[in-house]
């Protein structure tokens, strides 16, 4: 059993009163993967490496349910160049989990921390995995053990509160920024109603990514759906209507977590995981009953698809925006700066950002774990256009730094033969 | 009204006997676009506009349905820089269109060909596309009226006869090969039944391409369906259940397209398109009803979930092969040329490969358009395996040096802390 006593030294460098708490690192990813969520863990280990108090890197397997059965790897044990390449490699090379701790699973890790000798543990995931910090990080306190809890933030939602943004959402942007530009192309080339149905929960920042490769005036989506405003299929279907009759065409981009008036999910399959989310992704039904849905109010004759993007949004390969590759990796760095610093004993990692509407510049801090804690960020007001239907330039200035230069389309004058 | 007569008279070159058919050029688009369905237009008017005996390059929007209705734009009116745009931009920038012209349109279009003095006429698309290009030169051929008449093939189902493979194929599969890359390290950080439904209506060419970025043993997709053998929901609950025991995940690629014993689609959801497909894409409803019969028959608390790739399979912006643009701008070039060399009188471009297992090499034909027109080629055997439930050697050599070149990832050696 180690020592539960922080050790208090002058540090390395000849600063005084630094407390230096000298033994293992634990770090693991929780939640869906994403393009960039292994650029923040390398991140983390390329910084912890650095450190003179900390001894092994250990890399616990599939999130927390590697703690709660020992199962680490050796992250010290890795090179260089194998870090830098799984730092490009999508999804989570740990391993992830969907999985919230009990109090028992709690007192349970703090069990096999003392037993491992682990003061610096890093989580790296959405509201639930601050959250699992947080109830770790309580925990620690009330038992007394020092350890410094940090989350480091993910997530295609970009959901979190307090950070301007997510590392994650960038590239899953750039993904469904990418796709309607070519979805629209291929609408203009063969017209109808097509709807595409883009992840996020509860958040719409990823439906509204959807008008960011917009070029010409009547380039789609046409529609954007986002759930922070009830949806109504009557309002939908007049909405489609207008679009058709003017256009000729309608591009729809909703999101999977739109809900009507009342609260109630559009359309719902039933099955829910351990934090009580209800399965969105990885079902066309929501998709299919809009298309049921205009071609009953709006024509039997159109021609109507639905795409639903799915779980294709999220760890996608190539399609990673760079900005959100390399703040990704900041935030891994300054998580574990702010551990081996001794700044605060726990925190979420948050990038602020800075510059002008034509500079875009981030800066990095902490907030505390529960400003973040299971909490969910909505698109604000601004972001949304009055009708409820689409999204407001304030939202393009926003949003457009984080998922790199877009492709430029070539376009015919059109000249007709006489 | 034009004169109908070709003029014979020595080639600008020098060389004796040449047929040289004065008159103007129209090109259209058809069926699904592609990613690079713009090249080979582009390659065809970039030949045109260097032939003395073609006066006007129309372009038809919306495929036959512009020559119907006299919709042409001014090719010549467009410049280098704009052209070398349009052809890396996604999609049909003519406009595209499923069309089966009737007897009637046939005359209609000659009609309009004569009073524009159109001899050259040039149909980018699938086997449909073929047919219709087929039907046109035949009633050419039975008024008397010369006009060559090529096909340009495009197709991401790689389905033409002929050719060894399409343009639009390469980069499709591209996406799907990169999907189900992302996709199986999504399946190994979350482990679960996965299963992703692909493009490929009678074809598993798309399906089967799933495999290509698979770079460890136990990869994904475990699993692949397409249209050519039979599928059973008793042996794919099978096959799931023992590859779930076997590795605690599944992942699954399985075509649109597939039927029963009986030759009966899985799923139908009834609608048809003029030429009597059946509508298979833009619906999740195969993925969800997959799902359903694996909890089902596998187990009701297993993590199953579908995507259906859907339209991002086709258009989607910077996921392009670079063979394939390379080589669809090439098809277009070539008919261009088969046409101002007086070659054959009609025709549809076909790629030969040569070279080893080691190098890629292709050159360029023509076949009659009838060995085209509405056939299939179906995934060969010897791309099967035994079981029917996965592709074997002989169609990764068939398939790699068509995608491009895919990205390698990094993996932890994942040394256990002691």
């Amino acid at each position: 059993m180690a020592n539960d006593k922080p050790v208090v030294n002058p540090a390395s460098d000849g600063s005084q009163g630094k407390v230096v708490l000298r033994g293992n690192a634990v770090i693991a990813q929780s939640g869906g993967p994403t393009d960039v969520i292994n650029a923040s863990l390398v991140g983390a280990i390329k910084e912890l490496v650095r450190s003179q108090e900390i001894k092994g890197i250990f890399g616990s397997r599939h999130g927390i349910k590697g703690i709660l059965s020992e199962d680490f790897i050796d992250l010290r044990a890795e090179s260089p160049r194998t870090l830098d390449r799984i730092a490009k490699t999508p999804s989570a090379a740990l391993g992830s989990v969907r999985m919230k701790p009990t109090t028992e699973d709690c007192q349970h890790i703090f069990d096999v921390c003392q037993k491992h000798d682990v003061r610096y543990f890093f989580y790296i995931g959405g509201n639930d995995s601050a959250e699992t910090a947080h109830i770790v990080a309580e925990a620690a306190a009330n038992a007394n053990f020092d350890m410094r809890v940090y989350h480091i933030p993910k997530t295609i939602d970009n959901d979190l509160c307090v950070t301007d943004h997510c590392p994650g959402y960038g590239s899953a942007a750039r993904f469904v920024a990418l796709a309607l530009m070519g979805d629209q192309l291929d609408n203009r080339a063969l017209p109808g109603v097509k709807i595409d149905v883009v992840m996020g929960r509860h958040a719409g920042f990823l439906t509204a990514a959807s008008v960011l490769g917009q070029q010409r005036g009547d380039d789609g989506p046409h529609l954007v759906y986002v759930p922070e405003r009830p949806f109504s299929l009557d309002k939908f279907a007049a909405d489609v209507k207008r679009v058709h009759d003017e256009l000729g065409r309608c591009l729809v981009a909703v999101s999977e977590g739109v809900e009507d008036e009342q609260g109630r999910p559009i359309l719902e399959s039933g099955e829910r995981d351990s934090h009580g989310n209800l399965q969105l992704s990885g079902t066309g039904a929501l998709g299919d009953f809009l298309v049921q849905t205009v071609k009953e109010r709006v024509g039997k004759d159109l021609r109507v698809r639905a795409d639903t993007f799915g779980y294709l949004q999220r760890c996608f390969p190539e399609v990673v925006s760079k900005v959100d590759f390399d703040e990704a990796m900041q935030v891994g760095r300054e998580a574990a700066r702010a551990a081996t610093l001794d700044e605060r004993p726990n925190g979420s990692v948050i990038i602020r950002r800075g510059g002008t509407a034509k500079t875009y510049l981030v800066s990095y801090g902490l907030t505390d774990l529960e400003n973040v804690a299971q909490k969910t960020k909505k698109l604000p007001d601004e972001f949304i256009n009055a009708e409820g239907n689409g999204v407001t330039e304030a939202f393009r200035d926003y949003a457009t730094p984080l998922v790199g230069r877009l492709p430029r389309f070539g376009w015919f004058k059109n000249k007709p033969i006489a």
